[in-house]
């Protein structure tokens, strides 16, 4: 790009680039996915397994090896809504940083429901209807994907139900409220409406919650009723594989740039922003299209998965109802602190993610709750965007890349994303600039504790 | 547009297509605008006496008769933070709605502070910065005004003093928030470090505020400080052209839908975001290059300058500081119910409008705050979109045009704009959904009692 094109700040995509296609990234993996297994024989699981508790369209991508899954025409359609979505230029933090990198993000805070989290709800519902389902339930930890599953829901018409951390439920009313506006059905999980839930509050009835006892909820609840059917927010390889529609918008972006990453670098709880954001440029490095560039995950001090867990089969939720999956996992009974980034807060992360990390193809890293905020602050004042408390440990990332690459001189190429707003999270922000927002750090006992009950399940090398 | 194209919901245009210059109607209206007053003389007022006021390039636009104003470069690259902005047609609303019309809305919600209102808070920060000016004062109604200089003050260094009516203080605690993560220091109004919070407060301690009240604050504020402007969010003409880059895209995105608008409506409070949408089309029919479009402007029943209101001379303050403008006006000592529609809570609008007002040529209709969240549910359900308090009124305006489309077989082409996202507004969300909201109605006594009260000054017809 030339001087003279140095205001750029945005490109923009017509509904003519939205991707046709998913990318799966199963097929091009440097290993084979371990088996998820059943949560109560641990034999490899059939999509006769899940049949009960998903859509049957998401099974069959849960299980494809197929690299690339078209995206129906109505999905397509119904992402015109948001997508395709901005790229920007970060060239105003680039200055104050005083840095010799470029930044580009990708921003999903445009959505109606504020983050990336439609990319799969509006696919789920879709495939839910095609199903004849009447009503989807679900987990929601910071409400960011509950958000976008009620959105999707008031588009096709389907009930929802949504078992809500309870940390987040008493964090951010405006959430919960949100979702109502879209005509779903919000719980404080735990709740008694449920085995799980009662469970839990029996053993602690101030429980803040954890995303993993919401699913248990969620789980428990659709599969209490024929026309009922659950949907997962992240973890997943179909959720995961939904997401790619970032990635590969931003290549088409950062091609009109004229840049290819150097490092790409973004948040993750489940893992499934990062991977729709990375693995388009991932499936470049493994095809041996592309060489050199780095790939870097980012997760909170309190919920150090990557950092701080164990690559082992492990159960998605506290109740142990879900399919037993091979990932990075704290254990399932570790219980997150209440941090504000309530989306980062599960105790595991994706499958495919967990090989790429295993295999040293993304290297992990964490941070505090006062070092995310402090770049969120930094970023608003600089590029305008109040991002979620999630995004901003991406954004946190992003300006150490930015600022080793002005030690060295380096014209290093940064690619992150803003995986959604954070006008549910204000309250947040207002704390950290009174100073008082704590920092929370799982001490080593508690992880170890948590890992020790782990299935009796070992993932082969 | 051909049937194979029926899907295309989005039209976005490239940072090319950004105006490269604001339209001014004045030289356009079917008579001179009026000239404004000094507020202690009743003189026509000159550039000198707005100085001490307001940055000296903002002056100059107030002022001007030139059609076209060149954006400056600076502001243009700061545009692309959010411009140019996308327009969609409803057309799921559409279908809803079984019309043969079509409705198009032009969305404003994607700006960092989340509506319009940075169109012109950039320009006026820009030229306050090129004055030497250290700190902007302004009033806010329901906060979005006081985020979007706060956002504009964080780009270019401005210290920003933002007098926000209690009543949505207190409605909008996350408004407040978001305002000091730019930075910005917010006072509930009336307050007393002012005279004019003073007279209010001593009068009646429990004052909810008006718009009215916060700015003849702000205006004392600003008139304190040598290093200190003073910033508003509508009613004067420079603030209008320069949201006239609304419709100015909105034109551009219309013709690759190949549509010209039967119907322009929109929801008006001061009247900058309903000009900025309307004028470069109201151009058109006042010089001629088209004809037999219709202009429609909404507002609440419970502050119906347009549509209950006097056109005279009155105070845009209730302090009577500001310069007396000729406008549609309820008389600036009304208090308006403390609505969820906040930004609409001013007892004028602006001049230029009112011209198009009494000359017919703009025809305003009012709705009461049950039926425009009505209409918002309603949008957030088919469209995803889930809209400020104040853009409610122009859906509901959208609604009403295309159903009466319906009766009649008419395939009207309507053009609205949601002007800002409602993420701050939930809890007005929630009210209405479980059947709380209530409606106010001004008694004719209200509006006659405040109308005794203006200025002696008659507008020449």
């Amino acid at each position: 790009m030339s001087e003279a094109d140095q205001m750029i700040k945005q490109v923009v995509l017509s509904h003519n680039d939205l991707p046709t296609a998913w990318y799966n990234i199963v097929p091009d993996l440097p290993a084979r996915v371990p088996p998820s297994l059943h949560p109560q024989t641990l034999e490899p699981l059939t999509p006769d397994d899940l049949l009960p508790l998903l859509p049957s369209g998401i099974v069959e991508q849960e299980f494809s090896e197929q690299r690339w899954i078209e995206i129906p025409d109505q999905v397509r359609e119904l992402y015109q809504i948001w997508r395709p979505s901005p790229m920007y230029r970060a060239t105003r933090l680039e200055r104050a940083l005083d840095t010799p990198a470029k930044i580009y993000f990708k921003y999903e805070g445009v959505s109606p429901a504020g983050s990336h989290k439609p990319n799969t709800a509006v696919p789920q519902a879709y495939y839910a209807v095609r199903d004849g389902v009447k009503r989807l339930t679900s987990e929601t930890g910071a409400g960011q994907w509950g958000s976008a599953l009620s959105f999707a829901g008031a588009l096709f018409g389907l009930e929802v139900t949504v078992y809500m951390v309870r940390a987040s439920y008493n964090q951010k009313p405006y959430r919960k409220m949100l979702m109502h506006t879209w005509g779903a059905t919000v719980f404080s999980s735990p709740t008694d409406r449920t085995e799980a839930g009662r469970a839990v509050l029996a053993a602690d009835p101030d429980s803040p919650g954890s995303i993993g006892i919401a699913i248990s909820e969620a789980v428990q609840d659709a599969l209490s009723r024929d026309d009922t059917r659950f949907a997962l927010g992240s973890i997943s390889n179909n959720v995961l594989l939904h997401q790619t529609v970032i990635g590969l918008e931003a290549k088409k972006q950062l091609e009109i740039f004229g840049d290819y990453p150097d490092v790409v670098i973004g948040c993750v709880g489940g893992g499934s922003g990062y991977a729709g954001l990375s693995y388009p440029f991932i499936s470049d490095m493994l095809t041996g299209t592309r060489t050199g560039t780095r790939f870097v995950a980012v997760e909170p001090d309190a919920c150090p998965s990557l950092t701080r867990g164990t690559y082992a089969y492990d159960y998605p939720d506290t109740a142990s109802l879900g399919p037993v999956l091979p990932m990075y996992t704290l254990g399932h009974g570790f219980m997150p602190a209440p941090i504000h980034a309530g989306g980062l807060r599960h105790h595991g992360s994706s499958p495919t993610m967990g090989i790429l990390v295993e295999h040293g193809h993304i290297r992990p890293r964490s941070y505090s709750q006062n070092e995310v905020f402090d770049a969120a602050v930094r970023f608003a004042r600089t590029e305008g965007f109040v991002m979620a408390p999630e995004s901003a440990h991406a954004i946190r990332g992003a300006i150490d890349e930015a600022l080793a690459a002005k030690e060295t001189g380096e014209q290093r190429v940064i690619l992150t994303h803003v995986s959604g707003h954070g006008h549910f999270d204000m309250a947040a922000y207002e704390l950290f600039l009174a100073g008082t927002l704590e920092d929370h750090v799982p001490t080593s006992q508690q992880i170890e504790k948590a890992l020790a009950d782990l299935p009796d399940a070992k993932v082969s090398a």
